[in-house]
């Protein structure tokens, strides 16, 4: 099989190594040979280290015309270029392995039916938690089950950040500078504090949970850099782990799915997930619960997932085979219906931070009942600040809808000082 | 694709009920036609609830030579019979699917040579982990990686006990008492207890880990009967937890695989994998650690495993693809090297059981010194038993060899009592 690669960055490069690596082995043991054929990228620069040992171009269009190329391999990163080029491919009857979730779950609706139309697979295993074999898992091994529920810790900058307030106390802030001085998060974190990262993940693992297209942009999306040092403590006092989760639920023909902060119990197999890994906790009818843990991203994790898929892509096209996972589903005629984020239930974390004086509490609550939210349990304790004191408030299970209405009208209370604060527990 | 099935007990019900929910969902949504053509098992009584619905038969040779039937589903269990079915199905030129690690372990090196020569798959995923995907992500997700260490839980018979063990203190007994009420346990344990059931997986996955024939008959096997509920409270002072584990390393050439009890830090992500649940721990050189939990056994986590198969090879035979994943290698002839028990490395745990007086800690230390073994700690407790003490020694890192040879010294002592206690740290 010939492999026009396109990108030689950080997993691109990866990409190159392992092929270097590997390549007798997948021939000597598997029967299957990966050729890589053409490596392109923008400038002769990035070209430079590959030059004496590949053919090489500043072309990814006229390596995508070249008829002898297999499949393309789209590393560089970005939305619309790769947009265009797996088009393209695609067009020409080439199949297309990529890890770019941004784009797939921007694109998707149209590269997939292009794809399944032109009997041309996209294979995206390095997409999602480069170490964890879950779009396989989800395509193949797990067909005699369906999956319920699942929920990932799926974006690593955000789970180091949160391990690491966890574990020394620092805030969100400290941590986040530890993790840009590790090279763990960019120096601008915004694409993954804030979720959007998890949301793309998320809306591809939910798509193919439930064989309708989530649009990763109607699902709600909270990211952590809310999350203060006091919160993961309390927390710790409820005997739970604060983490980043990105959530499917199958609800009758509905889909529930979103990306924010949940309280775990720490005994939850996703609590002791920690620093850099991801993980899905997947709930099956007929399998019951799975956990699937690995490195989420780096480059040598993400370059091994490319490499499984050429793998497979080479086994199924040298026996002659065109038959590919039918995604044309993937579209927007196909679009789940989302269950809105007021209609969701789950138990709650509430914090207010009020003065001290008589009459607070009895605010608080009766704002609680008025909105029929029953207390599960509920623990004043003063804080540094004099005349100043922190209530947490867990309910029991309600709806997301009362949740806001009762935060809304505390939050307008005289003595409530700051805005409360809420973290939602993984049903 | 005509399936014939033999075996209509736990799993193969289980087969049966999984394919009336969903084959019509895999027509529909994966264009993939899966046909029950017929079921076979011993008697008319099991074969009596499906004999309306299904053409049923009890002779499964005859089966296995209608030319209409493409895969054969082996879910009866034993190794004499399935081992003759399966080899006449293979000649037939039929593919085969089944869940029996003891057939795989013992004649494996027969079927998977004689699959590669007919060009037929034997599919295998729900033999080792039900709920786990290992068979797949070794065969395919994890190629673009070497599997440098592998340590799995793979049976829940074991870990359920020692679970509860470590949980409710209770002793070996007791546990496996509870664990045989609640359907965990066979009335003759043996063959989990022992260890056997996890030789013949840990084997599995060493082979394919190596593509080596490792014979689950030359690897180090030590069950858990002899763990006293004092060892287990003993290592949890220590911070840590008794697993049964199954392991595979690769040494250079060599392969080190062997199932015995292991000492593992709280916080390794297989310390909470508790009662029944599998999982398996992967260390891999691109790739880094990864960790697949879930079901090891029951009847539709395994059913489900099998079904996946079944889809997995419509799949691949729709496109009229006969291109298997070589197997071949899995021979006598392509035999593992093992690394002998006696020259692999761990840390240890020795518990001795002495009369208390002076000299008898000044006699074990100089035994422990005299094979050059260093001691990490040392804790000498009172027991109950007035007179007695136990002393429990935490080694550095030290050869096998040098663990035995001191063990049988200090059992030789007139002061010690009771057969001196070992357990090794996974390293």
């Amino acid at each position: 099989m010939r492999i026009g690669l396109i990108g030689t960055g950080t997993v691109g490069g990866g990409v190159i190594e392992i092929l270097e690596q590997k390549v007798e082995y997948f021939r000597e043991a598997l029967g299957v040979n990966l050729e890589l054929a053409c490596i392109c990228a923008k400038t002769d620069e990035e070209l430079a280290p590959f030059r004496d040992k590949y053919n090489v171009s500043t072309d990814a269009f006229a390596m995508i015309e070249d008829s002898s190329i297999d499949v393309v391999v789209e590393l560089a990163g970005g939305y619309e270029m790769p947009r265009r080029w797996l088009t393209a491919a695609l067009n020409n009857g080439k199949h297309v392995v990529t890890a770019n979730k941004a784009l797939l779950a921007k694109y998707g609706h149209e590269l997939f039916p292009l794809a399944e139309e032109k009997d041309c697979h996209i294979l995206f295993e390095a997409a999602v938690g480069g170490g964890i074999p879950i779009i396989r898992s989800l395509q193949e091994a797990l067909l005699g089950s369906s999956v319920e529920r699942l929920s990932c810790i799926i974006n690593g900058t955000c789970n180091y950040i949160l391990s690491r307030m966890s574990e020394a106390g620092l805030s969100f802030e400290d941590a986040l500078k530890e993790a840009q001085a590790k090279g763990f998060a960019e120096a601008d974190p915004t694409f993954d504090i804030e979720g959007i990262d998890s949301a793309h993940k998320t809306a591809l693992l939910a798509s193919l949970c439930s064989d309708k297209h989530v649009d990763f942009e109607k699902i709600h999306v909270t990211g952590i850099s809310q999350i203060t040092a006091e919160d993961i403590a309390t927390a710790a006092d409820f005997g739970c782990t604060v983490k980043l989760l990105g959530i499917y639920h199958r609800v009758g023909d509905r889909v529930d799915a979103r990306v924010h902060p949940c309280l775990l119990p720490k005994d939850h197999l996703l609590s002791s997930v920690n620093g850099v890994l991801n993980a899905v906790f997947l709930e099956c009818d007929n399998l019951g619960p799975t956990l699937q843990t690995g490195a989420g991203a780096g480059r040598l994790p993400t370059a091994s997932a490319v490499v499984a898929d050429l793998v497979s892509l080479a086994r199924s096209t040298d026996s002659g085979s065109r038959a590919v996972l039918p995604m044309g589903w993937f579209c927007k005629e196909n679009e789940a219906s989302l269950v809105p984020m007021e209609e969701t239930c789950a138990r709650y974390y509430f914090r207010f931070a009020a003065k001290d004086g008589c009459g607070v509490l009895a605010s608080i609550t009766g704002i609680l009942a008025q909105n029929e939210i029953s207390i599960e349990s509920i623990v004043q304790k003063n804080v540094n600040d004099p005349g100043k004191v922190s209530i947490v408030v867990i309910t029991e299970k309600i709806l997301e809808r009362k949740a806001i209405a009762a935060l809304e009208a505390i939050d307008a209370l005289p003595n409530v000082v700051d805005k409360s604060r809420m973290i939602r527990f993984l049903m």
